[in-house]
């Protein structure tokens, strides 16, 4: 077994991976497997009984948007006699934020990897505040998401089929030279997405101020860009997983109860441990004490070797997560012992241009006692309420340590 | 004479100055002193005959641009004959990149500065490659000269009007933490400027196919911020001038044959010297042979804290104008040495947010023997060409000195 051949191969996969935003169809239409009665969540899988508030709260929300529900009492109900089931965005080639929830009428984006011709799927970003992803579901919240399908939703998918796409990968390379991350901070990125789509948004629509909102919506929501980014992650990852004998992590995600991690040449093994609960920076009233624990598919970013990896090309980012601009540059030179790679397309210049860390391997974790480091938001642990903050968490070392024995004992090593 | 406490006015002045874009307007119906047979021009005042090659195809442009030459010897004889005569910009409160011709019939950019009721103004950016500002007359110069004032700035205007103006002092401080300098790095900010517009655009006319390519225009264009840009720094500047008895740079200006800079505390003198050629990065096919003197407004940028004088903001900007990411930050670093201020409000993540050094001293520059530094694009020598690259430049220090002199006439010293 040649560990290291299979690793430099996932991670050339990986960042040959060239994802492309073709179009939004509805999540029943084109997402594989998708079905009238199921919901897609983030982290591995999960259980209404086990699962944290936001995630309650996004199901619940889901539950009222697709009518089948009508509160928290009558959502938990369907899930728990089985009437909706509950599968992981990950084993559907989708990715979604916080909780990740994904409902069959929900429109979502499509990204095709024209590099390995394979589709990822993710949903519309909502903005900040109460938002479901965040397990809120007030009647505001539902609102939103109504005019996100009926008036943006029509409009983002004609504009996305008339351009030659967006080339997610070429957006990020270019958003770490503009203070980007791309996972919490996604400033410059969003304004990019927006700019290139506006005058395709312009010719989608007879309404000018349709369009007018729907361009507004896109620019001022800095997260804007965040799901087809983790899409692009979701299929840079899904590239490099499969392969025999690697030891590279191709999934990383949280459910806010447990985190999951999958390993490429380990199939479709979940690892699992508790989550954590996020250090950073809460709103005004909020405080640790609030906070549910980690949760989001987005640490498919830091997987892809964005995010918390890449924050030495975001000093910017620690008036949102904390700390200062040296910590950011220390989080970035801290992964590269843990990963296999220096990214070919994804460089920072404050560090001579260098390449991102890229590809975690389970063996350097396990050995230098170093876990990832992950910039996330922060959701309040009771359903309805939405996100308290943002900071940083590391998912528990248990999981690499576990995978690291089945990938022995597989192996025979 | 209390020497500090007029630059720290000064300073105070130049920091609290917010120019805001409101609108739109003719050169003629908006700027102070304009005339129709008046072009205004970069850098301190030039005559034909010792006028630079891009200085002499600029002003060939804009004269066929008002149906008032048909070709550069036409010009050559309405501008030597008196009957069309040449001012700087910087005497009429406006700044233009490069040569910075504006001629009567053009639009310009409206700025207010809310702070000390004053206006300034800016020519619209053409975008790279062969345009007026760098010299080049040719048809296609042209064509699109007036297709941005017969379709771009009607629309742009009611688009501003429209819109509650755009701060540029807030728009740099939010690009400066996005990898922009904001003088040959403007990226972020133009496509801020653009998403910020854009939804007004939408609404400002009923033809979408217009609508679309005026954003496209604008979002495509990394440096369509920089003229407004220019405006806003000329108003921080404007606003710290006539403060008696400061020793701080208000003006720095090249017209592409002398360099020239006017002083806080000394008027409306201009202090003058032969310009240096740029050192950076060539287009293909062209060589430092190739290279106009130094030449354009667009110094005004340092002149008010960012530019060259914010480098280590934008480490992405050495693959443009050369060198490593290191001496961007030497660039920073090496002109807190010449400079009264820290900026409160442009702020530098990798510099743990420290202020950009602001208001040029000239006692700190002739006791240092440290000029400014600058970056600039760099036009051909000759009329009619355009850019053939973009690097770095100082202003030569007798400018310097012999205002010191002037100085320490004027105050007895």
């Amino acid at each position: 077994m040649d560990i290291e051949k299979a690793n430099a191969e996932a991670c050339e996969r990986m960042m040959e991976s060239r994802p492309i935003v073709v179009g939004l169809g509805k999540a029943i239409d084109v997402i594989p497997g998708m079905r009238e009665d199921l919901l897609l969540h983030a982290g591995p899988p999960i259980t209404w009984e086990r699962a944290s508030g936001p995630m309650r709260g996004a199901i619940t929300g889901a539950l009222i948007f697709e009518g089948k529900a009508k509160d928290e009492e009558s959502a938990r109900k369907l899930v728990e006699s089985g009437e909706i089931t509950l599968e992981p965005c990950h084993h559907h080639q989708a990715a979604g934020p916080m909780a990740g929830v994904i409902c069959p009428s929900m429109s979502v984006y499509i990204l095709e990897d024209k590099t390995h011709d394979h589709k990822t799927f993710s949903n519309l970003n909502e903005g900040y505040g109460k938002v479901l992803r965040y397990g809120a579901y007030s009647e505001e919240v539902l609102e939103r998401l109504r005019w996100m399908e009926e008036v943006m939703a029509p409009v983002l998918g004609e504009a996305l089929a008339s351009s030659d796409g967006v080339d997610i990968r070429a957006l990020l390379s270019e958003a770490l030279h503009m203070g980007d991350e791309g996972h919490n901070r996604n400033k410059a990125g969003s304004v990019l997405f927006t700019k290139n789509l506006a005058p395709h948004i312009v010719r989608a629509t007879k309404d000018r101020e349709v369009a007018a909102e729907i361009i507004k919506q896109l620019g001022d929501n800095a997260l804007a860009v965040l799901n087809p980014v983790m899409a692009a992650c979701k299929a840079m990852a899904d590239a490099a997983h499969g392969v025999e004998g690697s030891t590279i992590v191709t999934v990383m995600a949280r459910n806010g109860t447990d985190f999951g991690i999958r390993i490429s040449g380990l199939g479709d093994r979940w690892f699992t441990a508790p989550v954590a609960v996020p250090k950073g920076l809460y709103f005004p009233g909020f405080t640790e004490e609030d906070s549910s624990g980690d949760i989001g598919d987005s640490t498919i970013t830091e997987t892809a070797g964005i995010g918390g990896f890449a924050m030495a090309a975001a000093p910017a980012i620690v008036t949102f997560v904390s700390g200062t601009p040296k910590d950011a540059m220390n989080a970035t030179l801290e992964m590269y012992e843990i990963c296999f790679a220096e990214h070919k397309y994804f460089t920072m210049p404050p560090l001579d241009f260098r390449g991102t860390p890229t590809g975690i391997d389970i063996r350097k974790v396990v050995e230098t006692g170093i876990t990832p480091r992950v910039n996330t938001g922060i959701a309040h642990k009771e359903a309805g309420v939405g996100q308290v903050g943002a900071g940083l968490v590391r998912p528990p070392m248990e999981m690499f340590e576990q995978a690291l024995v089945a990938y022995a004992e597989k192996h025979g090593i």
